[in-house]
């Protein structure tokens, strides 16, 4: 009798969709389990702020696969099934009341916001976005709302803005800190701070609610003593890994919180994979633990999870937060260390700057782009990048990302023989003007 | 007393601007001489297309700079001065009659267009295009013409082509055996032919012109026996380096006919630099002797050439040919070696090719691509790609180009962290889906 093993993956987000998928290329006999407590398969979870603006017109265009695909792959998709328990040495999970049994399990089971402990947190038109439904909540308020306060100064928080600002409300955004402070250095940030007050979204840095006010319903925000007005709130803070039942299973978890997991996606336990925004992630030049929380580390997590617990072998080797952003007409993207990041490590690195264009300057529709490198003095390596432009800065950045995870130098980097056409690209690329202001600073 | 070095460039190109500039850079005090024939300073050839297609307005928009700026950097620019003689034992060159002494001697002769062997050949209405001043017969000519024969398959070819059928001629591409042959496989090569055809551009592969017809004007092209109408020829074959100078001097040709160099741009006579069109170029795989006769490679070695020429210590390490063009509404790019190139050139070795979208298939907008992977099969490193798409392609091909450059395998590059954010890029990047393909067929 042939054994086949049953893989159960629970949480059915980007890495427990990729998971699933990979399982099913490397063991075409495997009985695959994909639970989730969600009502819809995957989404992208990303694309959310675009609904909220419009630009995308259904939520089920945001489907990454119909459910037919999965019966087509074999995928045993259980949708609105809450894991309740775990018991690893019986290799059996209670989902939905019923006994599962497995052989190999894949934690998938992504963030959770974790609620701010502010007075009035309470009270109606509060907001987190991470689920369809939180979305379609977050719509409906602003349908009814004028006065829009946005908390956090991350990727989301902005994307949300724009698109809370474009749909015609009056946006603030509260950030404890700055603005895309795990992205860009402050030079950098200021770019988008000023692309976002033209476009009539107020900024308040360096602050945070101290007090939601308003009766049943949230009518403003106390900060600092001073009130601002809000009848819709969108907490974008405190995304955490959702570490729950990883605890039951008994799995180690990292400084971060996260699961940990090995270049496998093996957790401590054996027989267990871990992948997504659960996980703890390695930075691949400072080595240390981090979160990521970025749907591109959750479907590669994800993949070598899938693979591995199917009797394949596939590495992850960890990352470089590589992240693009659409903030109104800006393209904004960063991949490995900030020059204030890289500094706080104890790096002693220096950084080089170019404003360009995207095509020949006089070709018409040519736009603005800088792009920043940071480089660590005495290698020489290229140790982080960041970009802001009007087009075409994605791929650019994941040029950056493969040289620094390729551990080029500058120089191999400056030497790097770029394409031209007047109507698509410069003779000289930014990316190779900015390596050039390295090497200038470098002398 | 300080001893100034006299630095005579000849041809006012890309090649010789660049030179110019770069030993300005690296010498403030040396007398620095461009002179060129034409009657403007360097302008962008690769733009005259796009002045045709009526894309670019003005001649003045695509001059690299204007004449003050020479001024300000102190090089001493001559226009409308041929050559005539060099006398490289005592450092004279003769310009528009007038001796001129230098110490050394950078040559940027650039290319000329061989005149073809075919009957007719001297009738009214058949062009070049590599001038400002052919540029603006080719556009004078358009406008009382209706039937156009573009003699050439390569970029040029295709570019003036499109340019000529936006203002609303009939265009027919006659090219001796295929479109795009040192770009792309026909595999690829047959998306742009549709293309080409799906536009109203008639294309003739396998063909050359027999004979011009017509009388004073040109009036028809016979070829294998057929007519093809035209009252406006454009001829783009015939490229060559430019060498009558420096064989006056006595420095080494190559087997392309091209001028010799080494890393340095050195030629074989001390003293004597040479870049752009007018040298051989080496090819960083095969390491073969090429000719490249691109915008980029110019400025890099004319860079090379002006640095060491002042003084400097610089190195143009070779090429990959990376060459983007934008046809209608398609970006296509090419890096390295085609897989029909490799295979000419004995070398084992298995692509992959994977069709995708630009950006994630539900944002609206979102355009196809397609990218095909050359892999050597002992080495697993990347040797060539190319690239399809309707937007971002060539940025990605730079991506593909600094992969080749620096050796990588395409293990590495499947395992490369790309950025997503739905209106900007998909979870996985075609490059990252093409690799994949190739891993998959290597197993």
């Amino acid at each position: 009798m042939k054994f086949v093993r049953t893989i159960l993956i629970i949480g059915g987000g980007a890495a427990g969709l990729s998971a699933a998928l990979n399982a099913r290329k490397t063991d075409r006999n495997a009985d695959i389990k994909l639970i989730t407590q969600e009502s819809r398969p995957a989404y992208s979870r990303c694309a959310l702020p675009f609904i909220i603006s419009g630009e995308i017109r259904d939520f089920n265009n945001i489907l990454i696969y119909p459910s037919d695909f999965y019966k087509r792959m074999r995928i045993d998709l259980k949708l609105n099934m809450p894991t309740t328990n775990i018991d690893h040495k019986s290799r059996t999970a209670t989902v939905s009341g019923e006994s599962l049994q497995y052989d190999l399990l894949i934690l998938a089971t992504g963030g959770y916001t974790r609620k701010l402990e502010v007075k009035g947190i309470e009270k109606k038109g509060i907001y987190s976005l991470r689920t369809v439904e939180d979305c379609s909540a977050i719509m409906d308020a602003a349908k009814s709302s004028q006065d829009v306060v946005v908390v956090g100064g991350g990727v989301i928080a902005v994307e949300v803005a724009d698109a809370l600002r474009k749909i015609g409300c009056n946006v603030t955004i509260m950030v404890r800190s700055r603005l895309l402070r795990a992205l860009l250095d402050e030079d950098m940030a200021d770019i988008v701070n000023r692309r976002l007050t033209t476009s009539g979204v107020r900024l308040l840095p360096k602050k945070l609610p101290d007090k939601f006010i308003g009766n049943d319903k949230v009518r403003g925000v106390i900060s600092g003593g001073d009130e601002v007005k809000a009848d819709l709130v969108v907490l974008a803070v405190g995304e955490m890994p959702n570490t729950e039942l990883a605890s039951q299973v008994g799995v180690e978890l990292g400084p971060t919180g996260g699961i940990k997991v090995n270049q496998r996606m093996e957790t401590s336990v054996k027989g267990v994979y871990a992948a997504g925004d659960c996980v703890e992630n390695t930075h691949l030049i400072t080595q240390k633990p981090m979160l990521s929380m970025l749907g591109t580390v959750a479907v590669r997590q994800g993949k070598v999870a899938g693979v591995n617990a199917a009797g394949g072998d596939a590495i992850y080797p960890g990352g470089l937060n590589s992240t693009i952003s659409r903030i109104f007409d800006l393209e904004v993207g960063s991949s490995g260390l900030t020059e204030w990041e890289a500094k706080s490590e104890g790096i002693d690195c220096i950084s080089g700057a170019v404003s360009w264009k995207t095509r020949a300057e006089y070709y018409p529709g040519a736009k603005d782009i800088r792009v920043k490198l940071v480089v660590e003095r005495e290698s020489r390596r290229i140790i982080g990048g960041q970009i802001i432009g009007g087009e075409n800065v994605a791929s650019k950045l994941d040029m950056i990302s493969l040289a620094i995870q390729s551990k080029l130098t500058v120089h191999n980097f400056a030497n790097a023989e770029t394409c031209y056409t007047p109507p698509l690209a410069d003779t000289w690329n930014p990316l190779i003007l900015a390596a050039e202001s390295v090497l200038r600073r470098l002398k």
